[in-house]
């Protein structure tokens, strides 16, 4: 089964706006399971319009117009379709009632465009649009299925979720369910992943693997199809244990709705324990990504952006003649680093960071050499050096996810 | 005269990235007066690919490869667009002595894939790629043009701007230069700016005007043609001015390659001067994003995340029962962290954050509530109050860009 999308729109032609909606689309057709190996881009001109769809006629069995929904004079998608199929546009009685009672409150009149946007192809099913006015629509002919969808993304999406997706499951055949299961994984990347499951993944059936690069990351959604949700999780666990068996030591937990600072402030939680930092390289970044999880503040009162030596002796407490000596990239600076601030924090846990971000190389150090320190209250503080790839921002966002892993990681042996 | 754009990439098809080249591209277009009536996309097969190229070749006079450069196995843009013309690959000299001198750094063997990113379609005009290795190209068949540009947008957007348009202007028979000219605002939004501006956008021949959204900023694009750069310039002039007389108070600085903290470390080196910060609603971000600029450590040295009530008083000297009295959101709390930071690292100016993120209301305030600090060495300190709107991460993510703000007009004002 395979689908070709078509975004609708001058102004993507333009320039003025991304196509956004065709990621988002693409996305959730790959985990249905269908293709997509064309997609099109046409401007608000119905022969060209009727020429894309006839195009994509000719590759896929699932049609999809994107945009061209709305109430202006170049809003031609539904009207070009119905036409294409042969067939009138007719009302839908619920979505005309909310656009009358929109217009009623907004004392606007309404015109034949506005009324447009309530009505769809005969016969089609209406895909209701909970945010706007312009419904979307399922139409079938002739063994393909038509469908469309409003341009803005804010209505977009969720009748893409809510409507769309369920339909196309049921139609489908899939009386089955689909359950995923997302694993995320820090210090490993994608093409390792691939290696080390490639039997798994040349293998699959049921479930399916994917693997996703975030930034950093790589996370691996597992997706099975069975009766119910407990045939599913049956056909889930034994496929995660062999995958747990083989990257165990990269995990870092489930979900798409999950992240390293997210994980770190639940184990910060459950442990209850209090985290600081002293941050040079990374000048901030560490701390700042931790107070993006709302709910931090009890675990996490403040640190320190120690970015010269003199700041990191001030500070820190250190001793800035040790430093010179020791260098300020250095396994010695970076264990100091991480107990003065535990100390001056009064803290259970900190965790530091000194290198060299790049461009270039510093102190006879080249760009990439990291050197992240992690002090526990009662213990010696310990160290690990690390040698990133990638620009400046890269070494630093890597490093950042580097000492959050090692505090994760810290956190759940206690 | 007609282009089509195609971009390559299963990973496009599978929704794993967005593709913002189209946009960047079609604009760029737009402004030459090139039409652009058809987009594709196309995933990492030869016989797909192909079919692509021919039919854009029935569309359009210039057909538009993006992405597919690259040494994996499945960048075959070059290959297919040199088999489709018939012609073979060859070395591009400089290009491939950019390769073998990156592979000798990073003592990694050549392997035949990697060597391709120096190769182009024989007797094609070489695109130089300055940020990657992997060349662009247009080559001229039977009176239509086939473009190879790389997919990575930090790639593709310089070759589009520094090479492709200049090389479209001259083979489109403009004898005439374009002269763009950005200028970078914040503090106010692109609704706002287009209101402002409404009767010179409507009234635009030469220079045109354009818009564009940055992540709490907004860049206004004025392009003049003309014969030459000088005229082109007497063009840009009495349009800047008469802009900068509605908007100057927004103005920070200009270009595509530029940013508020690249500006505020400009303006802190003309001016030798020491920054530090004070941070808890935004909790390190404003020092990491200021950290982005290379060279900054010459005059940022470190400052403080004072999450709770408590660091602010151990790490700035503040009286822990004052900041109680006073509220942690309030501009008292605002300055007298910005002056204690400024005491404690003994800079020149402090800027502090205190505020509420979200998602709900704190100690009574509304979120996005945000007062910032500015101390000066030798003069009181200041405080202004924000109402942010948006998410969590929006809230913080303005408030940094308004620090920023501030301190290059203090810094400009000096």
């Amino acid at each position: 089964m395979s689908a070709e999308l078509i975004a609708v729109g001058t102004e993507i032609l333009l320039g003025q706006i991304t196509n956004t909606n065709g990621a988002f689309l693409a996305n959730q057709l790959a985990e249905l399971g269908i293709d997509s190996l064309n997609q099109q881009v046409v401007g608000d001109n119905q022969a060209r319009l009727d020429a894309a769809i006839t195009l994509a006629e000719q590759r896929a069995e699932i049609i999809i117009l994107i945009g061209g929904l709305g109430p202006t004079p170049d809003d031609l998608s539904k009207q070009t379709l119905a036409a294409h199929l042969g067939v009138a546009l007719v009302d839908d009685a619920p979505a005309l009632a909310k656009l009358q009672a929109y217009a009623a409150q907004q004392q606007q009149p309404m015109t034949p465009n506005n009324l447009l946007q309530a009505k769809y192809p005969a016969g089609a099913t209406v895909l209701m649009n909970k945010v706007g006015l312009a419904v979307g629509a399922v139409s079938v002919s002739q063994g393909k299925q038509y469908i469309l969808l409003p341009g803005p993304p804010k209505e977009f999406e969720p009748m893409v979720l809510d409507q769309l997706v369920p339909y196309l499951l049921k139609t489908l055949g899939h009386d089955a369910t689909m359950v995923s299961r997302v694993l995320r994984f820090f210090g490993i990347g994608e093409s390792k992943v691939t290696t080390v499951l490639a039997d798994l993944i040349a293998g699959q059936t049921n479930p399916t693997l994917a693997t996703y690069i975030k930034p950093y990351e790589v996370t691996l959604r597992l997706t099975a199809k069975a009766a119910d949700e407990a045939a599913a999780k049956a056909l889930l666990d034994p496929m995660e244990a062999e995958i747990q068996s083989r990257l165990g030591q990269y995990f870092y937990g489930y979900g798409d709705d999950n992240s390293l600072p997210q994980a770190v402030v639940k184990a910060l939680a459950e442990k209850q324990k209090q985290v600081t930092a002293a941050e040079s390289l990374t000048a901030g970044a560490f701390q700042a990504t931790l107070a993006d999880v709302p709910g931090v503040s009890e675990w996490f009162k403040g640190g320190f952006v120690t970015y010269s030596n003199h700041t990191k002796a001030a500070f820190l407490g250190l001793d800035e003649a040790t430093i010179n000596r020791d260098g300020a990239v250095s396994e010695a600076t970076a264990k100091a680093m991480a107990t003065g601030a535990l100390a001056k924090a009064e803290a259970d846990l900190a965790v530091s960071f000194t290198g060299v971000a790049g461009p270039g190389p510093n102190d006879g150090q080249p760009a990439g050499t990291v050197w992240i320190g992690l002090a526990q209250r009662g213990q010696e503080a310990q160290a690990q050096l690390f040698h990133f790839p990638g620009s400046r921002a890269a070494v630093r966002g890597r490093a950042v996810k580097a000492g959050l892993f090692w505090l994760l990681k810290t956190l759940q042996a206690e």
